[in-house]
């Protein structure tokens, strides 16, 4: 009995001269007694062996027959029996209520996310440090880099690279390096082993000609990505970032191509990971269907309320503001934020119905940065940015929706005639006035309806529940206020929210 | 000799018995000396006559032939000598510079936009007082509906309709009134003599069941667009608005009926006008390539900086703010502006690089708004909006692009080197230091760099100059600093702007 969700891994033997990896050298179809079928990829993994992996979302009877143009590959056939998951498998996160993310079983997922750009290429001691470091703080994502990191802040060499050499020094994408893919299988497994999501960034603007891995061309980066999709796909908690600012690569990676290539990942995952791509200055057409996710660097976009939500409005998709300046103390501007300040831009994303990714740049010892190698963490946010995911995973629904986007009275996230969050931001009002908003559209208000509020201090991590309950007295068009008219006197604290719940 | 830009009409004699509007009767075929060709489409005008409108945009010969299935109207042949256009005109309005406009000879062109939603449905004398109120306010643009509105606000019913009725009373699409068509083209006209656009708005959501002409059917909505497009395309001012608050109407207007319509527009009109479509809460997909440009509704999008420049970020397009909230009385909140607000939000829509429009809704003795009816405007709004444009009309380039669009410390918009713009908001801040944003991709400032600034009262309608010459000192990545680094004093007044241009 194979477990729902979990990888299955079927090996099969190959003929000793390997076929290239740009040819996919067989696929198993999968046939569910109830009739859904799903085609699997295969991929060569050193020697004569050919794996195929394959993680079923549904119980019951799976058969299977391989297809291949290789003999030896060709007409095997076999068949599974697929029981309840393993005690906290959920399956892979995708797209839930328009703007939010939930596992294949429903369960919500919240993304609270960390970004390590070369963790894939430290020893293994300092990557378990830095999973250690991240899943202790409370991250549930991670950001990284497949192909190295060269430039500013990376004194390592990776002992490692992903392709053989030809005779004249060019990648032989053909050829991958097994041992390379398997330490990726591995990474992926130690994350999902933590309960982080893989954000797996399948090529990055940082080669800086070192490595000349963004020099491939076209056709050389399709049979990479097929290669690679074959052999992660089966890990429940891999997402798929096409490019970490992509648009720092050269004039030959048009968006055409990059559209080219998310359609081809869109087409050979059979899995359906979840799939995005990562700007710098210029924008990609998050609108394109092949894009699940629009995953944005606008470093003001979370500066101030009103603006992140505007992403909502112009793409209907979940918004992952996956670089919003980090905690540290590097002299660019996007490395030197205060941890206050960025716990507070967290806060501002939430209440803009948006998810905001960490990063940490604190020069260290060695001269490099935990963005780009990881380690300990040293800053005073990650433990703030646990608490608000905590705060997230206890709402009861897709996730927090801004209640009323067109004016900017108040900005408040929730769920309408459920749950508010109402963040205040660091102005400190000594107190508050009840007062809930309601878009024209929605009429889930009555007079009547009574609510239990909590004040969130957002950087000293407490959730305090106020001794009252307010009954809704006066409902108008767009806003409702208590009944009870007197104001809520707040504790001090520069960044507090409030959490305002139903009371049934 | 034909002025080039101008409108050129061909009356032909058809059929006694009208051929039904839903088929094109006639195409023209007009050919240039120099190799292009054009294909226009001709419309019934009444009886048996049928009209084709074209305005050549190339000076020298053109040829033209007729194509048509009805014989009296097919094989015709003539041709044009087209030479220099009349004083100010300069062609259609299309898009320039990614973010801006410019007329077909390469005019800019600066949107001030005023809305008036049932403009044409009002008597002659209350249309001519219309347009000389937002004429001599200074406005460009005006947006009305073909359709009547019907519902709140609306006291004048219409005299004129555009289809006839079956004997069921349903509308006959294929059978348009020629006296309401005819009334559009010298609306039309009207416009274009006084230098305004005409944003088209081509359906609506306010028929509220009163004349039924929202509840066409796709094929009715076609043959309806084919008529008004061959009708008008050959007015040089004109815009087409597909819809106005096209969310509002009911479910069988799908997204996907609204793109076969946008791309339908953009295929069957020969002179390629601008074409949009204009939300109420939920937002088009302005990345669709028929959308030239995203008109845009949200109330909280000008409300402070930092805003609406994020749709650039997303649809890399024009942005039209076209309702931003009006200036006026009524108890709804998108009607109640201060006109200080007014013009403050404005100015924030062009230090971010987009444009906006005006409306106005103060409630009249008979019960209607000039959103909906015109008439002279009322509110202190207006001229400042002008003196607006022509700042706006001073500027020598594309259009105000922010200059560094990625953190928040100061948002200044213009031409890098060249030009900046900086709105200090409602703050009133009694000095400013001279400082140049940079983005890190822009390398044209340099220490010795002198500028000249003028000091802006936006609501005053003031250009001060400076007695003083800025020298750039210290030219850092994302900033630059004058030499003489005291703080210039400035004149009270609660929304200025400095203007800080290259001094050669």
């Amino acid at each position: 009995m194979v477990a729902r969700f979990s990888l299955v891994e079927l090996p099969f033997t190959g003929p000793v001269e390997p076929i290239p990896a740009d040819r996919t050298p067989l696929e198993l179809v999968f046939a569910h007694e109830g009739g859904r079928s799903i085609r699997v990829p295969g991929f060569w993994d050193g020697d004569d062996r050919y794996l195929v992996r394959f993680a079923p979302e549904l119980d019951g009877r799976w058969t299977w027959l391989s297809e291949s143009e290789t003999p030896e590959l060709d007409g095997w056939t076999g068949s599974l029996e697929v029981g309840p998951p393993e005690a906290g498998a959920h399956g892979p996160v995708r797209v839930a209520g328009t703007f939010h993310f939930a596992h294949a079983d429903g369960t919500p997922f919240r993304p609270v996310g960390a970004t390590v750009y070369n963790w894939l290429h430290q020893p293994d001691e300092r990557r378990a440090e830095t999973v250690d470091a991240i899943a202790g703080a409370g991250f549930d994502k991670l950001r990284f880099m497949v192909f190295p990191q060269a430039g500013g802040y990376v004194e390592h060499a990776p002992e490692l690279l992903p392709f053989e050499r030809d005779e004249r020094g060019r990648w032989e994408v053909t050829r991958p390096v097994i041992a390379f893919f398997r330490r990726l299988d591995r990474a992926v497994a130690e994350l999902g082993a933590r309960g982080i999501q893989a954000d797996v960034l399948l090529f990055n603007a940082y080669d800086n000609g070192r490595f000349g891995l963004d020099g491939l061309t076209e056709e050389e980066d399709a049979a990479y990505l097929r290669y690679l999709v074959a052999r992660l796909s089966a890990f429940p908690n891999v997402w798929w970032s096409l490019c970490n600012e992509f648009d720092l690569l050269d004039a030959t990676r048009t968006d055409e191509r990059w559209t080219r290539m998310g359609e081809l990942l869109a087409e050979i995952d059979p899995h359906e990971h979840l799939r995005s791509i990562h700007n710098w200055v210029r924008f990609y057409d998050h609108n394109r269907p092949w894009v699940t996710h629009a995953s944005i660097q606008l470093g003001q976009a979370t500066e101030d309320f009103g603006r992140a939500s505007l992403f909502r409005d112009a793409y209907r998709k979940p918004i992952v503001l996956d670089e919003i300046k980090y905690e540290g103390d590097v002299p660019e501007r996007w490395g030197h934020l205060e941890p206050r300040q960025l716990v507070h831009q967290f806060w501002i994303a939430t209440v803009s119905g948006c998810y905001a990714s960490h990063g940490e740049s604190f020069v260290r010892d060695d001269g490099s940065l935990h963005i780009v190698a990881g380690g300990p963490l040293l800053g005073e946010s990650p433990a703030r940015l646990g608490f608000l995911r905590r705060i997230l995973e206890e709402v009861d629904g897709p996730g927090l929706d801004p209640i009323d986007n067109w004016w900017d009275d108040a900005f408040v996230a929730g769920i309408p005639g459920r749950l508010y969050l109402q963040y205040l931001g660091r102005r400190a009002p000594s107190s508050w006035r009840f007062r809930l908003p309601r878009a024209s559209a929605s009429g889930v208000l009555r007079t009547g309806d009574r609510f239990q509020v909590d004040v969130i201090d957002t950087w000293n991590m407490t959730a305090t529940p106020i001794d009252r309950v307010f009954e809704l007295g006066d409902v108008q068009r767009n806003e409702a206020f208590a009944t009870d008219a007197a104001p809520l006197v707040l504790p001090a604290g520069e960044a507090l929210a409030l959490r305002i719940r139903r009371v049934d």
